[in-house]
């Protein structure tokens, strides 16, 4: 009974797709991945070990034998294998590298040139080329002749004698046009080929605003590189979405759920030691005015609403610009006009939250100028919400590092102390 | 000069596709918005107002008389259409729908009739179908006869004689294939149709595991509905992305980073408005301890460490889940298994960051004691972090509430009065 429970299982899960497989084995605790990664096929392991996030992919090939993974590597797309490679051991590279025919080994090392994360690193090279002074009638005659076409092949790419590329010819055209035309006549010249140096992310931009499902990538020179597809094009825009959420609370859009407790806890560690120090800043600033806290402890009751409402507007100005600087739609040029709109919103709601907590605090400790203190200091950490969140990205930005990873903490170590620096200081003015 | 710059500035924007126009007008301020708009050809409108966001948008068909809308609803695709008409004004539907042939208008009705973001909602109704025990070759014949193709067609329908979705024949194979066997023979049977009321998160999940460029919609007695292809699912996984990362600050994906000021703030308020709830809550446990703060200042300085780390640890663990569910990955089935690791990593940390305050905290203070109770502080708030992390989102989605949109401020209320009340409570306990 035990046994055929087995190969159903296995059944089932070798009905699944690969992308499918790898996602139920990143949600299962790694002793549970072991037996379903018993179950695979040999021939899906490749395709499957593609899809799964870094951390678990590395878990599974460090128990596969060499001979195991060289047998996974076999009929995967160049592009994927491009990806798998890096994560290989070096003595098996060499290996996986020998047992390719010379065509696929060029074809790999066309690939492996380029970063991982530009055209050329996503491209494909199963692109099919026809000449543009041949008839649609030869064209289909060559096709029945291959008797394949690449997966998502939705046009043929046009290239001259010297391979460079000159438009593209879909396949909904050349089965609608007259066959006597020659696809010189009927190709679409006005796509441009993508440069194999440019950023994923704007692939992924150019492909969703053209709605393409291929596109070329062109050397400088003209020449035809390869071909990208959306299938790839998809997968950056998840992991793009990917790192933008997780990057804010400092964790790596690899980060495995199921990961060894010490190995997580080791790396969390690193970004809870950013956040400390920049914590033990803002109580040093608390620090200077001890004096005052033990004169009015009124204060300290109120500093926690000072601080949370400077960095929950500041958040929202923050999240809104860095996703601006995303879609390439913040720039030097409207900077200042989103600074001083920025600026208008947070005296906005300053005004409006300042006065509602002003009131109450003023109620609360039966004492008017407690409340006309906290409302002065929630309208200054206000405005330096909305200063800060607009500038920090920018500023960042310039320098190079990622407004998603390091905004927030900058953020709230500049909205906690102006906070309580504010209420603090205005309460040693006006109370003591 | 002036008018020769303008007619340059309109032929640059009319050489863009309509999603880059719709990006060229979001990133501009209103003012400059009308003019751009100006220059948009009437044909390009529709489509531009498509890629638009939800405030943009309203804001442009605000300005439009009845006939410019009419103008620019002609010759758009029934999904695009179906999107937009929710938001013209209601004495123009009308119009707009009688302009349309009856076909058109039927289409246009079945799509309307599911959910915006189901499959029925996404799919276009240009799906080419055609008969299985036809030859390829006739098949050929009838797309020439044709003349042209719906945009992103990869496939045609293969369907019966009552419309019922049998499977799909690749254009690759159509043309690949010999071309006297017939599309029964040669069509693949083994890809399902969607439901129409499958979410499109669902949908989209499919084209992303599938690879897919287009998939068959199929209603529950079997018949063919229509079409979804890549491009509609790209827009839902683009705006997935977005929705986490922006409602994490409380805004709507549809925040228009130049709205005038008052609409912004207005709205922004609302979530200031939660957040000042649940940062009074805090307050209010501060304030039980007024007494012990009076006597030992140094825990008022030490309250926003305690505070803001466990704020950070338990975001750690947040996002990780809100994800994993997202994903499909985190269900009730490996909850606990989530919980115990996430409670183990946060009593590692809460060791060394623990540890690390704590002594940090006693050198400052000169006293070992405000330094062996912050650490017993942290230990026990970055404890209440892992829990609420792994809770929280679980017990949000059980009741249909979004985590992404409300699960931060819960989990900061509970980090911030358990990290105040452990603190303080303690320094009640032990220093007074």
């Amino acid at each position: 009974l035990e046994r055929g429970t087995m190969r159903h299982g296995q059944r089932m899960i070798n009905s699944l797709h690969p992308a499918e497989i790898a996602s139920l084995i990143e949600s299962l605790p790694p002793a549970k991945r072991e037996i379903v990664w018993e179950f695979v096929d040999p021939e899906l392991e490749g395709d499957v070990l593609v899809e799964l996030n870094e951390e678990v992919r590395a878990e599974l090939i460090g128990g596969m034998d060499a001979d195991e993974l060289i047998a996974a590597t076999e009929g995967m797309e160049v592009d994927d294998l491009a990806d798998l490679i890096g994560d290989l051991p070096e003595t098996l590279n060499e290996r996986v590298l020998r047992s390719m025919d010379a065509q696929d080994r060029e074809r790999l090392s066309a690939v492996l040139g380029f970063e991982q994360d530009s055209a050329g690193g996503l491209m494909n090279l199963d692109a099919v080329t026809i000449r543009p002074d041949v008839t649609l009638e030869v064209v289909i005659r060559y096709l029945r002749m291959r008797a394949e076409l690449p997966d998502r092949t939705d046009r043929l790419f046009v290239v001259n004698r010297y391979d460079q590329y000159l438009g593209g010819l879909d396949l909904t055209r050349l089965l609608t046009e007259d066959p006597e035309r020659t696809v010189g006549e009927v190709m679409d010249s006005t796509v441009e080929g993508i440069a194999p140096e440019a950023p994923a992310r704007e692939v992924a931009k150019l492909f969703e605003d053209r709605d393409l499902v291929s596109a070329a990538v062109v050397s400088s020179d003209g020449k035809l590189l390869g071909r990208i597809t959306i299938d790839d094009v998809v997968d950056v825009i998840r992991e793009e979405a990917d790192h933008s959420v997780l990057s804010m609370a400092g964790l790596d859009e690899d980060e495995d759920m199921f990961a060894g407790v010490v190995r997580s806890a080791r790396r969390r560690a690193v970004w809870l030691g950013v956040n400390l120090a920049t914590a033990f800043l803002a109580a040093n600033v608390v620090g200077l005015f001890e004096a005052t806290i033990e004169k009015v402890v009124a204060l300290a009751v109120l500093m926690p609403i000072v601080a949370s409402m400077g960095g929950i507007a500041g958040s929202q100005t923050l999240v809104l610009i860095i996703r601006g600087i995303a879609l390439g739609q913040v720039e030097d040029a409207n900077a200042r006009w989103l600074l001083i709109r920025e600026i208008l919103v947070g005296m906005f709601n300053g005004l409006f939250v300042a006065g509602l907590v002003g009131l109450a605090a003023g109620l609360w400790f039966h004492e008017w100028k407690i409340g006309a203190i906290i409302c002065g200091a929630l309208m200054i950490n206000l405005l330096a919400a909305a200063i800060t969140g607009v500038s920090v990205p920018l500023v960042l930005k310039r320098f190079g590092v990622d407004p998603a990873l390091a905004g927030g903490v900058i953020l709230t170590t500049f909205t906690d102390c102006i906070g309580f620096a504010s209420l603090l200081g205005l309460g040693t003015l006006f109370l003591t």
